[in-house]
């Protein structure tokens, strides 16, 4: 059994099947080594049903682009492999940003935190709250490659998967020290460190790999690979730097998280990397104040915005978004691929530059 | 090729230079990303080289119990993965226990704080420790995955490698939490509690599971697995009894740990509840004073020490470890398989219950 193109709503509904299935086995396995144990497998539990299914979206039209002929079962498995290394990667990403809130609700460390304190517990809360999301971090990320290994991935996919995983871990690696060492740089060099983050953190991770992974699933060619890169590659970094530009410009309500984190936490994102070129002196300082500051206010995120606007450096970032997205699409109607697969792609890629993931 | 039991150097050798030439190539692809995250791979290389190869040597054992029929490429592949599976484990329990040195030399999350300060960098040398450590651990745990999908596995040997994640992680949980709960536990249900910490978190994973991995991808029956863990389980479990009692009582230049770091922590061992129960008003007071005391000092440790040897806890806990090893080498004359497996495993099985590894 292969999905066709017009089943992409049945194939959303078994992935979510195969997560709730999975991960219910799981929890099964965890209360029988102790009940205690429960609450690790249940906060990644709740944290994936959550997601928007970007990832396994990407690697079903990938699929699709290469002809479909991939088994039910094993899209529907690299799909949930997916979306489990997703929320690992969301877990151990809060910690490390001090993030509070994920997804609308707290953040895993702090669901952690927050259960020992109600249980008036020995020690840190805080500290077990980092204890326990690392290793629910950890089993997320173990979790997500049992269930990539079971969708009986083909060499070319297990390549791919493994690249992917170290692009991303080296990309976080490369965000985080470019908070630390980003205000040393040359402000023309900054603006290139930063969009290496964006391409081995988000867009490689995002949209790039989910394409290939579903397209070399199903046997696509090194060419029609390459092709398909062509398209989400600048796809992902259009994604990412929409992202970013929510971070500042975004409406909590929407974004589920609250706005300024980014500066908070001293993210040397592009748009940070273009004001801090752009700006005058006046304008830098504005910037530089508030970058890294955790006790930052409304007053300091709109000293920033204004900063990133009359510097002219958010319509530079837009600009470089529009024509990243071009990029994109025109890649995407050069290639031979099946036209309903060309549609899926559009769609989706239409979603992920549009709206936060 | 496969290996015979006369050939354990070559074997250890061969892991040697996989781990080497594996981790080499890692790093050459990191490197193109960009240099600046060399580091994240060069602290999983520097720990890895350290490591004793407890666990492959378990394999290597188990494999020759079942008839040695694996290839080289295969049991090496295997070990490679055991091996990067423990610095993964290593590096994160490290930031979760807050210990500032492993094999003797600065913890991950150390080594890249003190990397922070020689370089003088932006925001917080320590937060920078934790971030780039949680994400070293979270890339060795996946490169572990990598070697371990390398070595061709078996389905039963997958399903065993699976378990053993899920195991660790959620003995590593109950671990953290019993130093939050354990405090009010009823001391019988302490000692119980904490013995299954001892069984998840270590015994399973240090010795059980690597025996039966290495047995299952040589094809072993489902009885020689069983016998195997008749073995394995109680070997494990004292060779972590032992690990603890040297955690108090050893010497820090034998084990590479600052003598009293479990009580620093908190660490609600077996040794610890068995003190608790026994000892009176005044040793369990002495006791309690110092668990999860991190300024804890010298003299703190001695009275700590004090409490467990005059309660008679510490003989207790000896008499477990013996009682454990007798059991696991009266189930290995038991076993039915080649004499120089039984020889491999018994010499093995002594090293581990002797040193801490």
């Amino acid at each position: 059994m292969t999905f066709s193109p017009a089943q992409q709503p049945d194939f959303t509904r078994a992935l979510d099947a195969r997560l709730t299935g999975f991960l219910d086995e799981q929890l099964a396995t965890v209360r029988a080594i102790s009940p205690d144990a429960a609450e690790l497998l249940v906060s990644i539990a709740d944290l994936t049903r959550g997601g928007k299914r970007l990832r396994p979206l990407f690697a079903f039209w990938g699929a699709q682009a290469a002809g479909g002929e991939v088994s039910e079962d094993s899209i529907v498995g690299l799909g949930a492999g997916l979306e489990l290394f997703q929320a690992a990667a969301l877990i151990h990403d809060d910690i490390i940003d001090h993030s509070d809130t994920r997804r609308g609700a707290p953040s895993v460390h702090r669901r952690f935190e927050a259960t020992h304190r109600a249980g008036g517990w020995d020690l840190d809360p805080a500290d077990f709250g980092i204890a326990s999301a690392v290793l629910a971090g950890d089993l997320a990320l173990s979790l997500s490659e049992q269930a990539f290994a079971a969708s009986a991935p083909l060499p070319r996919t297990r390549q791919i998967f493994d690249a992917m995983r170290l692009q991303v871990m080296a990309g976080q690696y490369l965000d985080v020290l470019e908070e630390q060492i980003g205000g040393a740089r040359d402000p023309e060099r900054a603006v290139e460190a930063a969009r290496t983050v964006v391409r081995f953190k988000s867009a490689k991770y995002s949209v790039e790999n989910p394409v290939l992974l579903g397209a070399a699933q199903a046997g696509a060619s090194e060419e029609l690979l390459r092709g398909l890169s062509a398209f989400a590659l600048p796809l992902g970094e259009a994604f990412q730097l929409r992202d970013d530009e929510l971070g500042v410009f975004g409406d909590p309500e929407t974004t589920g998280k609250p706005a300024g984190d980014d500066l908070r936490e001293g993210k040397r994102t592009v748009l940070v990397a273009l004001t801090l070129r752009r700006a005058d002196a006046a304008g830098r300082m504005a910037l530089l104040d508030v970058l890294g500051d955790p006790r930052l206010d409304e007053a300091g995120v709109h000293a920033a915005r204004e900063a990133m606007i009359t510097s002219g450096a958010r319509a530079e970032h837009e600009g470089i978004i529009d024509q990243l997205t071009r990029t994109a699409f025109e890649a995407l109607e050069a290639l031979a691929i099946p036209d309903a697969a060309r549609e899926g792609l559009r769609a989706a890629g239409l979603a992920a530059v549009k709206r936060r993931a």
